[in-house]
């Protein structure tokens, strides 16, 4: 039996429904989704399956990335990203409309701006519910992806340095990352502003946990021994003042000149989508993983949805 | 040859292009449709065709359920959803929108504001219409459904008494699947506040038809006689003053303790969206039918593109 | 060698990247596309590759048509048609949108306001991207179907006259044509109000080229001679003065009396959508092609993907 089987009609809401041993077999599957989309495109796996894409709020990339995922499987979608053209506009509750859909389709993939909704959703469905971002809560797909990206590139994460740059405090991504580096022995640096500084309770959960963190105002402090450079968007609306909002942007602003400071085998990685700070000169640069990191969220996502439907 | 075979490139376009006996093969279609999606997943009775789902305003489950039905038969789907987005922002008629639709497409079904729409439709397509609601006017494949719940949960509807909760003036879905029960031999109850009464000239129309039917403004006279209670979504637009709204709302409410008061062999059934009129004490109900009408209106719509297609 | 393999992994930009044997071969192709269809409706010959269809305006026609060409080709299409709801409304660069969506698809469809788009998306893709009207710019497929509607209609068109009516200052459907009728030995009539006149960098362009010109203000100094009257679409928008769109309008309005001074055997085109310069009173005239024009434009996009995919 696979380390997957076990995840046959649950449901994925957060990154604490996996531990080493499930994220080596999910590894694994991704591997072999990456290798039958390089060979042949896609596979019949999920033929005859159907997935309901609901978003709540706008995710081009996720939900392309999903419904690439979904197709290249043999399966179907219906995707429903404008909930203000849906029946969401007349009223009706989200257990409603996921108790709809799971009339129609096989799983559920859902993005909401609440914390909490995709537990709504996976309560009220029969069907599995896939967390593709529920507000501030958890966005477990993109840790998935993240740590794979990882390594994909580098190989085991253990007694690897990963450097978290910019926006941690509501940056979902870099938390739920930070929650699965705490189960490979990986190091952990946090650089940011002091506005948007790593919450206190997550680093208090983290070192419970045994993570190795530490907190630097500067990126140079950590630079040289940095592995994995993960840079954050900078969102204006998340800072009080305008002067904050300058101070985060400029002064993390990641380009070729920063890279040179760098070790030679490292890798650079962005959720994207990017506004300014990892400059477009750093694309050229074999380190950065950014575009890569996007297609392996396609083979981890493939492999999930496997998982889910009992076919992994 | 089957009973279905006349509607092969035929238009869908109400209720009255059934005849009870094309109930029957539609219904033994959709008995076949459901099979097939429970035994695995989806046919290929439709590969390569293509189904153009053209919405003229927000129904994300109409639409959702032909792409669902459309996707299990092995076809594929154009979905056009964002009109204010389409050639129709420009100044297209309808009818050369539907005219380069079908230049790329095998079927069409359309939703539109207004009555009539899909007449003018199907007049100007070559290929067939299937019409998903056009404004005050029909919505066939929601009574089709609406009936084969009944049958499905009940057994043939002939002598059963079919309670109408609501509004019962601008409910489409009630004059349709009334006018459908004109066939069958069932007994009918409206209850509704005046202001929302079935419109005369309908009632009319089904007395010459033969329905039995009789108006109550108490839920409670027929209640304990009622095989199925159909509770419709009373909307605040329909009403011309704010208190007529809330008496239509609040004397109408149907919840766990009025289901005690029901036969212990019924159905309680509501279009969707709901939004208070059927509370959601009600939904561990084993009678509440609300989400078993929402898959049945799957494989009847996959019986019906199957049919005008010429493969039913 | 099929004269399509020199496309394979190419971008479609413009006319100018077709020469006349390019156009033997892909009309070839189209041709075994019609029969496709005609004959199954579809094919495998795409399956398991996908296209992102990246509109950043609104093209029901088009967007509907590449989707069904792909569909119909056994591949699958990643739609994205609410740019204002993309990573592009957080400022996402169309460089990295277009980097993003090569991870998930093979090829990318891509419309855009904005002059000279496709050519920057194609030179931040690796995989082939295919121009479907950027701005003012060039619209390559439009003048490819409009090409081979004339041919299916007429046969070659060599020594043929082909009249275009309307704004002909900002129809690029016009000034693609009309490049690629350079190539092919047609002569060209241009009928319009001086306002919106072909422009004269573009007509030096074609003299250059040895097309054969003439401008004329009055239809009827050419109508007996035509044999293609292509009529374009006048939009208030682009006069300067409500006197000088009235002109327009008014002055160039083709209906069923004016079909009457054609030749028996001509052929009337538009590119849709229309909005009374072309009355819908010609519709029934066998000369007038204005759907199976759409029509054609699906097989021509089914040949291009093949061959841009490196199966024509």
């Amino acid at each position: 039996m696979s380390d997957l089987q076990r995840f046959a009609g649950k449901d994925i809401l957060g990154v604490g429904d996996f531990d080493r041993s499930d994220l080596a077999g999910l590894f694994a599957e991704t591997r072999r989704m990456q290798r039958i989309v390089r060979e042949r495109g896609a596979t019949d796996l999920l033929r005859g399956r159907v997935l309901a894409n609901l978003f709540y709020e706008p995710s081009t990339r996720t939900s392309s990335c999903f419904l690439a995922a979904m197709t290249r499987l043999g399966g179907s979608v219906i995707p429903i990203s404008e909930v203000r053209y849906s029946s969401v506009s007349k009223g009706e509750s989200l257990r409603d409309t996921v108790r709809t859909l799971e009339a129609y389709a096989d799983v559920i993939v859902l993005r909401h701006p609440e914390v909490g909704a995709a537990k709504i959703a996976a309560d009220a469905a029969k069907k599995p519910v896939i967390n593709a971002g529920d507000g501030p809560g958890e966005h477990p797909t993109q840790a998935l992806l993240d740590l794979f990206t990882i390594e994909a590139e580098l190989g085991p994460v253990e007694g690897k340095t990963v450097t978290f740059l910019g926006d941690l405090k509501y940056g979902r991504t870099v938390h739920s990352l930070a929650r699965l580096l705490a189960l490979t022995g990986a190091r952990v640096r946090y650089v940011s502003p002091p506005a948007v500084a790593m919450p206190r309770p997550l680093v208090a959960e983290l070192a419970a946990r045994g993570l190795e963190q530490s907190e630097h105002a500067e990126l140079d402090e950590v630079l040289a021994d940095t592995d994995v450079l993960y840079v954050t968007r900078v969102q204006k609306e998340r800072f009080s003042s305008e002067a904050d909002y300058e101070t985060a942007r400029r002064g993390y602003r990641v380009d070729a000149a920063l890279l040179g400071r760098m070790k030679a085998r490292a890798v650079v990685m962005h959720p994207l989508p990017r506004v300014g700070e990892l400059d477009e000169s750093v694309d050229d640069d074999p380190r950065t993983a950014i575009f890569r990191q996007v297609e392996y969220g396609m083979y981890v996502r493939m492999a999930l949805l496997a998982a889910v439907l009992g076919r992994a």
